[in-house]
């Protein structure tokens, strides 16, 4: 349905305001993705609505990947909160189009406390019944599998580490201010900005040294690329997110259309 | 069923009381949004009952919109309590006419905590099991999602979020106490008042300025403005409404009859 | 079921004091209706039994109604706390028979708290799924919707009004026993009084006078009225009461035969 | 299937300990239904197992009764208990045979509490959903109905009504034991004592003078009698029983064999 | 399917430390059932396996019964946890084989409180919905029967009876140490005590004495006892077990083999 | 799925990160459960993928076991501990790959405390329904089992527990870090290490006395050994673990690809 309807929604135009808080917004996730040692590389940044998506920031790891440590966690949710932290700061003022964000963040601070065992103050061991496999019969059991005591320090845990990664992407988006207002100017024009383009921009180079005036016209996304990403977002309806993903692939700005 | 009996209804006579109230409460909307710069434009403002709808009031943005702002949300929110204030203003009574725009506002204001992470005190986060895809086995897994406590200060910035909408409407129309009155006895003599006559009305101007003579006669409401607003309004049978409609489309003066 | 077995109850007798003790409550509702202002005038008082209700007060309101206010609210569920409030004061016992008058008090206090937004202090915002559509997945949802603290406030705020609503009618009758009396006697003799001859009564005229000697028989209930009622009955039940009606149409004391 | 296996039973043989017990248990329950004012009129009372009963106490009104009075409900528990208060008051021990007692007593005060508005320290309002129509969707709903303080308070009047109800039962035991001792050695010896025969016994008649020499020839009890009991008896699969009959008809002693 | 299973495991060697656990564990029912007056007679002790069971006692009441009382109850309760009782004495170190009585103890103690009213603190009343008939609908109703505060009182009544059993079984085996130790050795060798041997042996004995040289082969468990057992033990996959029974039939020591 | 899927992922390669890390989290294991006197002994260590696990310790019981001790659940948990406790150790980071270890852990302290009385602080009772047979109606009843203050101390009783395991695991590491990482190179080079070829090591023989010249190529790991762990691991999906086997069978370290 979202798909069939897809074509219909791009012939809609953005608002100039509404493109202007995208590109704050993706380049929020960029930068603190790519200043954060554990985040997956930053491979493109983007405008260009797809689906509910009004701008994407793709990040690709650089090999393949087992394990997951709480490093890379934090890093990957402090970046997957740059977003809603360049909007912040630079409008200060939230739009609703951090939400996918927020479930983000949510499910891997929830799975860090509740599956990983990474919080010291609960300890290494899980709570609540697991939820993979929703039909077979146990999970219509109601009975509770922990006291409200214990509901109240995971709850704590988890604000503890949202906030501390919304902090780490808030302070990350300070210091580097000038760069995000260039960036974004930068990426209105240009609507997309691949890895190496935005890495040099982010090193201090002129726009005419990184855009050579023959390759000037924009490219538009390559099919392959976008279907790479797109392949990762396809594991996103999967019941219970693995959480290494959890910022990887594509962080999307989302629209509130249906 | 609602449909079949809607005829029968019209055949009903409102007492002059319930117009009366009916026109005040439409002009609370009315007023409040359109002296809150971030809710959408006045439409129309009528007292021709429409199916369970005694009264309405159609907002419309002026472009597309796919994200919206925190203000935009309360500034809504006050004008879908701008009816409710109204009938306290001016008749020192409430009545079960509000309900439906109570539900409004407390599912933006639910969704402003819980879906968008927009109350500074719970943080960057969302709360509870998103309710979009009830019939997919998650949804039976009634495991709480977080504790009593964090149940507690969700219910508390609830409150406050909806009661300073309230406050907000409240405040608007002490102020404009004198439209208020102009313009609902306008309002109960020609029953629907466009756009461009509320602004010219709210400004100052006479109704016979306003209205001149030739074109008197009331005009019935266009079936096209009508199909407009009810397309709107078809949207909300979705489970999860879309806040940025909370308030858009028509805010209603609802009947208690079935 | 119900209506089959009826006839065969009919044959039974009730006890001298339970026709007295109907009498007093039929007649509680009568007063209370009659004096507070926001309550529907009453049509007729009845110690006749239909079904399982051994009386009834019928109330009807003197227009079509499309909006209740909160003084209306309060003065019906007074008049429906009538009956055990007349229990208390004449026989200081109370019996089975009110418990559908607690019923219908409890939904309509509920309602103004949760679904009309008419407690000052909980604010107007709506409480709890709305459980219009049972079945429409969303309801098997049992995540709660506020937290013990709200339920604790909503609690204290359902207990206040019903406790206004009871003493307000404690009140009314405790000032017009002697008229409560005498009704009653009249009512044991003639099993049913019309409007205008209640209204008379009320006034201190005789019997004698009210009732002239040609029209001594009594009437039997005419079936319009019955109808009338009846259809009115008939919509109880609706999973939802309407608030508006929750002291309307016929106020019962209910025998606890099945 | 408990039909069937009846005949089976009845070939075991109870044990002298086991009719002493039931004796007394069931003279309990005649003693303080005959002694209390408000409870039905004692029919019968035996020590014949019928069914998993091991003995009964029948009650019948002394006329239709389509109302019932808090002061019946106090009575007909404090009856109804009467069969425990014995077993402590003269074996200063407790047995499994009076859960079905304690489960209709159990009823009896939640309905007033919660159905009747029988406690005044929580008011004249309904608690909790009506259970009668338990498939109508409604049912499913989970959402709690009133918070966990009023629960507390609901518990709280009905251990104190059940408390009262209780120690109104012993102490009429204790001042009545002689005669409890003198009619249970009777009781274990005729097996039945009819409705008169337990008046004169307990008004002090010898068993020589109510028994006179030519009846002496226990008579088996009449299929009439037994019918009407089970007849009453049959009302106990319905869902939600009528409080007008938790302690009337038969209160049996219950085995604990399946 | 466990039944198929069986004689694969029978197979199986048991180790010399588990045939010594569990003979202690069977002696600690044995002796305890014994020497509490309220306690069914013990009938046998076994350390042969019987399906999952590692070993058994079979106790049998002397005669039918039909009524339990509370003192019965709380002395099956402790002979039920000797098992467990008689491991902590001699091992200082406890094991996994004592679930089942632990179930049963939990069933009987909860039963006692919530079904049967013999704890006085909490009275003389039944708690939560019958679990008897769990597809009549009133299952799914999921209201809280009681408050949370009344909850804490159950557990704090059951954890009281569990314990004052528990300590019970302790002293006792205490005391009797001696004799625990010297038929544990010679139930290790015999492998099958009956009732007038075990009695024999309890009361100082000496197994010459009990066990004439002619008789030494082991004889069988016969197929009719171990029927009879067996049948009594049918009764466990009943939905609510009878209270009367718990201890009774055979106290087994559980394999945690499935 | 997963076994189809099993292929194509290992062709995919572990970076050598996660081969060290693997390594050490095995050998974790390993040298916790051979410490401990009531572990069962370690068979095999390999940081060979199978499916889902990175590598993998096989420790198998020296007899047939029908009872488990506390002894025996708690060395257990040390030893399942052991690959978390020697990431902490090595890295000062965790990783994602011991969620399986922590449900392990988890369900078995749950089990001591719930199912097998091994709290002194909660006693010998249990708690929670049985979720053995999820489909008999029974299950679908939501009445908690016991209070909130009970469900506090059965999670204070399970922190204890897990954090003492977690402890006993981190204290051995500590004290035999110099094995730990000796024998974790040994692991990278070979992959896989036998029972008797871990027992040499860790009692300080070196690689060439261990691994002579001319068995140096690295075996397969054999089918039947693999065979037989994996038979072990077919327990995993029943639905209740048997805590005997917590730890037993293999110790994985799992990948968080799905």
């Amino acid at each position: 349905m979202r798909v069939i309807a897809g074509p219909e929604k791009k012939s809609r135009v953005m608002s100039e305001k509404e493109r202007l808080v995208t590109a704050y917004h993706e380049l929020g996730h960029a930068i603190v993705g790519h200043l954060l040692p554990n985040a997956d590389p930053v491979h493109k940044v983007s405008i260009i609505s797809r689906g509910q998506a009004l701008g994407y920031t793709i990040s690709l790891p650089t090999e393949d990947k087992f394990l997951t440590t709480r490093a890379e966690l934090n890093d990957t949710m402090a970046m997957t909160l740059g977003g809603r932290a360049a909007e912040e700061l630079i409008f200060e003022e939230i739009t609703t189009g951090a939400s996918n964000d927020l479930e983000k963040v949510t499910e891997t601070a929830k799975q860090m406390v509740m599956r990983f065992g990474m919080s010291e103050r609960l300890g290494p061991r899980v709570f609540g019944h697991d939820r993979g496999q929703p039909f077979l019969g146990r999970e219509f059991n109601s009975e509770p599998d922990y006291s409200d005591e214990v509901a109240r320090e995971i709850d704590d845990e988890i604000r503890r580490i949202v906030e501390e990664a919304h902090q780490t992407a808030a302070k990350i988006l300070k210091e580097k201010k000038g760069e995000l207002d260039t960036i974004s100017q930068i990426l209105l024009e240009r609507e997309t900005i691949e890895a190496d383009e935005f890495v040099a921009l982010l090193d201090g180079k002129s726009p005419e040294e990184v855009f050579p005036p023959d390759e000037e016209e924009t490219e538009e996304p390559s099919e392959a690329a976008a279907e790479k990403g797109s392949a990762r977002e396809g594991a996103r309806p999967r019941v219970q997110p693995k959480p290494g993903l959890a910022g990887g692939g594509a962080a999307e700005m989302r629209s509130d259309e249906p």
